[in-house]
């Protein structure tokens, strides 16, 4: 037995990552999915609280397809296939 | 009276244009949305129709700020205010 260094995100303290660069990632991903559910909820009033995070975290999760679909490429979201959000 | 051209996107036939760059700008915007709309659709199946078309529109006609979200600057999407999708 010993002590270890373990990562987390301050936005998820349930998960721990061994590997500082990936609980980076991960906080970035959330950062973004965040980002995305607060002005999608704005935007669209009907949404509920489920419904904005699963779109947060699918799109955060996808960050380099919807770049692409954003600057000029939206066919890159045909890319996606039918994985859903879960 | 004289016969004039008008512009339109063959995705809405509805709105006529006499400027060929604004239909273009206009029928780019459709393509986008429609592509999200499908993606985010088939992420969250529990949106209606209705829901994944006012996010796909909205999403579309902000695609700058979008742009740079998922490029590396969440933060961009807060200037987004409170405009809502209609």
């Amino acid at each position: 037995m010993a002590v270890e260094v373990v990562y987390r995100s301050s936005r998820d303290l349930e998960r721990l990552f061994m590997d500082k660069a990936e609980a980076d990632r991960y906080d970035k991903m959330l950062e973004l999915a965040e980002a995305l559910s607060e002005a999608l909820q704005k935007a669209v009033p009907s949404l509920s609280e489920q419904q904005v995070e699963e779109l947060g975290i699918f799109m955060a999760k996808n960050r380099d397809t919807f770049a692409k679909a954003f600057k000029n490429q939206p066919e890159a979201l045909a890319e996606l296939g039918a994985e859903t959000a879960e």
